[in-house]
């Protein structure tokens, strides 16, 4: 992991900003003959294209991606894959104040004291706009899996918007894409159109946790120490814009149990396979899978960009107030759903292919 | 970031296992003319030794730390620093019923899913001894640190244990050293002890919060998209043994909040410097520092070799009960204090060379 | 070193096909605030450029480049910046024949034996047309080069064609540029153009060998190990299509010499630095630049498109003869002139950036 | 490839100087189950050796290595492998005067003028001494190469020493082990023992050209562009002391051949498989392998710490003359071919382990 590449084989490097002419990703790395049009990529951007209903940022967006290279009829080749996203609809003009101001919780400021310089045009590298790019990559990773692990199936959705959570005992996965937040409840998901319709009206914004889960990954995958699954998770979802909390499994209430309610007790199941009566270790322990489901939730911060007056400073010193009109998400944490799966599709291939490369295809240590 | 190696530029790859005849770190990248001594280091050695009070533990292991190379008449030279550090007080006959039965919670069954081979003594590779390694290499971190940021102080301590959490109102940084919880709360300090004697007449053991603070950070170290300070920060804590949760600033909590709340304004300070009203941030926007404190805080889980039985399955697939006796910390939170301030040391070097390769030792964007 | 992507710090990515749509490089890790537009890069891809004249393939190329990120109002931000050179002179249809069977000294066998699918247009991946974007790559490194190290200049020039070598007596840096060779000695560029002519009338192609040299390197840039100046410029130029063989210095004639006549002596220079009288170690010793002229030279085999029949197999495992009519160099090895000049380029610029990361900006070991 | 790591998956980090306690090897990302003891890798080390006759430097090392991690019971675990070698016979006061003085030819001057600081006895970190670490990596990756690669065999041998080459007309494998030159040509092993008594009594040192031939590497190891397999090659053999140049196959000859010369035509054989009549490519086609022997030769250049009076300077600014006393080795090459061999086998494994990541272990592209 470097500055703007992610991952060890399967990498992904994405470049460019909100406003420039385009944005993209490399991949490389990326295992051959693997079947891949745009087609395939495509649906994956349109979960996270802006202007979709009234939850999200008005800006209109294609998003339509453009395979550039590494695909030779209908299949990747080995060789790098380059994702294209024409920018279209910038409005450069709606960001001429924040040039000279910074908005209070947001990164014009570090920018600018780290490079002295600053695409200041929507956000420039720093918008949610390069999410974009990620789900693109995400949309290759998905690709390769579907062909080495069949049985995978990466799935995300909303758990709480600011301080309303979902209840668990409503949970149901079918309800996930009928309701513009991703919530598998989908009483509280009418719940938070109430609150985000109010919150909008009044200028705000509100926070959200996103839970994404891999169900069907084989025990194995993870390595000790420093590239464990977990760590190289946790990395790639703090990596998103406005993230500032992840867990797995129990998380963050680990702290909170004891060594008997924490372990997960083990059985022989059916099939001849251990099973687990509970998951406190969100599938993974020691840094390795253990064909639980894997499960991870991190924690998007509200959008700074808020018409509710703040005060901040301007580049030159002054104190000011700062009021971002433009067009912004009421909650970023919509639209980090698709960014979290596609996260977690790049990490999951990434890790299939150390693991391959360093053990090989065959099983390892059976158990009886 | 790989398999067992941490950071881009200062890389520490850490080696050895809990029942070898020997653990360590290789440290490359180190910058050459540090005043470097096992003096120097053996103090957060001593930090994290166990066996120093009833709720550690009870093995003995000195924990003397040698530099085998990397250095001359007391100064680093700029290449790769071996830290050798011997294991004294291996019993590996503690060991001999787990190596056939996989204790729910513990890292046994994933190594040998993975692997098809393990080191059973003591955990081999998985063992939280691999942490005295890191804090070595910490050590290192800290000297070059002291020598290149010298305004900066990095400070770990407990914020939670089971589920009593200290009171923020009684802080006292003080208090840290003066219990054997590193807690900044001398009255919880108190409560914690009566619990965990509890908990482990019980044959039971208990999760922790850690909180680790940096302070005199300067602003603009960091990296935008993947190499995030955050994000960095992050992949070291969740890489940390028994870590389940990592969180910067405002954390999980960030999802409750509104972009109102979120703000932290900003005022031009009286040195014309930039000062934040609140510190939601963590001291991170956008993946870079901000210079307010950075502050990070990590869940561990409980530790899985207990007393009590836990019913698991063996190595030729029969089910069983586990009762781990050995010797083992009832909170392993505790000793991860000393653990977490060593991660947070080389990831801020690492970050500080990066910036500096990429834009040099002057100031960049001033303000005002 | 990774697959498509060389470089520690300064990383460039290529990426592109000779008949997709486009190619480019993904260049990430720049220093910030450096001027550079479209207009800094193209001279250099302009001296690459295919149809210039007689001795280079005649298909016809704009080369134009287009930068997509990474840049604001004309200075770079310290993202990564895209390159993009769009394909506008693909005859795929040329190239039909030898989808079906192998070149022999070709990589179109390798490709198919490790991929099991190949892009065979124009040799797809593995088309000499991927240096255009090194040289692209290479014109932002000279960019930030000229500002960081102002001294510095980066020269290649041919100095032999098949068996016949330039006479070193008569070498003349402002020849170079003044003919099709990139000749430092004029009449022997006579003599090659009438070999060259006879060569490709009959069917034939021919090897050559580059050097490249930078004056004004600072001593101390490298370092010890693995990643040595020489280690580096070894691997980035062996990594050019076509190159054979690569040494330093005295290089492969190293081993033919004694201690004695292999000293560079050394003595004080009038302006207090160290001078030496030879420069057998072609200004790095021990991986590390010592401030004298970097001399690099490598081997291009001959083109093995070639209009000659040569025995081969084809797909199906059938014993063919080929003859490759398109549009090739009769030798690739002028067009890698530009090429090795941009590998240099960016492997100073990274270890320019490593150096600054590892030991600061100041002066270090001073001598008297 | 970073400072003093080579490899991207079987990764080995040497550390240590000529005269501090120890030296070795971090070996990370080993493959598990693969039998390994002491007695596996010493062997290898004992080829290299000094003291072994009168041709080598008469330092008296065992190098005995020991094992300090990553294997139990025989067997590696897939964690990280220490290897410890003890340095027993330092003689720091040899180098005294070396400390004031620099030693031309050699790294002395650089190490100084890039760090400030430097360990002067034997060279530190420098010295040909530290190539015993790569040997006993080497011998490790080695044994997992028997493991999944049972019929490649890797062997080097010198082929030219000062001006004297073999006759490839007498070239006999057998002979390799018969003399103290490792020289398959028993007729010019005997006239370099001539050659080097003479140079030796004189005070002087010469070079070396060694060869290193991989046979048995099945087709389709190695990857486009950046990581091609002659890249990482030449870059492994550029790394090692001394060595100024590299050339796969043909090699720096390439420049001097034509197309139909170079093209090594390719027939079916008759198991099916493609079989050349020639291979001036040295096995590698576009950095993949093509099955046949990968040859690679690289030239180390004579001793530069030589009984010859050599003008130099000292650390205060004087001019001086230098005789370097110590015990050197009068011919480098000579211990250069264990090296050497010992990087071909690390880079190997490398690709190995990077194809099976990527591609799988099924084969991929058949031919007929």
């Amino acid at each position: 992991m470097s500055f703007n590449t992610y991952g060890h084989l399967f990498r992904v490097t994405t470049w460019g900003e909100s406003h420039g002419p385009a944005l993209g990703a490399t991949v490389d790395g990326c295992p051959p003959g693997i079947a891949l049009t745009e087609a395939d990529i495509q649906p994956w951007l349109d979960r996270r294209k802006p202007g979709q209903n009234r939850f999200t940022t008005q800006r209109r967006e294609d998003d339509a991606v453009e395979i550039l290279s590494g695909v030779y009829e209908g299949r990747t080749t080995g060789t790098p894959i380059q994702l294209l996203i024409r920018n279209t609809d910038q409005r450069s003009k709606d960001y001429g104040a924040i040039a000279q101001t910074f908005r209070p919780g947001h990164a014009d400021i570090t920018y600018w004291q780290k490079y002295g310089i600053r695409d200041p045009r929507g956000g420039g590298r720093s918008s949610a706009r390069e999410t974009a790019a990620r789900v693109a990559a995400g949309g290759v990773a998905r690709q390769v899996l579907a062909a080495l692990l069949p049985g995978l199936a990466v799935r995300g959705y909303m758990v709480q918007m600011g301080p309303r959570a979902i209840d668990r005992a409503r949970f149901d996965a079918a309800a996930i894409d009928q309701n513009p937040f991703w919530c598998p409840d989908a009483e509280t998901a009418d719940l938070w159109a109430a609150d985000l319709d109010a919150l909008r009206k009044s200028g705000n914004s509100v926070g959200a946790m996103i839970e994404v889960v891999a169900q069907g990954l084989p025990a194995g995958l993870g390595a000790p120490v420093y590239a464990k699954l977990d760590s190289e998770l946790a990395a790639a979802m703090m990596s998103i814009n406005a993230v500032k909390g992840v867990e797995i499994g129990a998380g963050m209430g680990a702290a909170a149990l004891t060594g008997v309610e924490n372990a997960d007790e083990i059985r022989m199941g059916p099939g001849g396979q251990p099973v687990y009566a509970s998951n406190h270790a969100g599938g993974i322990l020691g840094g390795i899978s253990t064909g639980q489901d894997v499960v991870v939730r991190f924690a998007v911060k509200p959008t700074s960009s808020i018409l509710t007056p703040r005060r901040s400073v301007t580049l030159d010193g002054q104190e000011a107030e700062v009021v971002t009109k433009g067009r912004h998400d009421p909650c970023v944490g919509i639209r980090a759903v698709p960014v979290g799966e596609a996260m977690m599709a790049c990490v999951l291939l990434d890790q299939f292919l150390l693991h391959r490369a360093q053990v090989g295809e065959g099983p390892r240590g059976a158990i009886g």
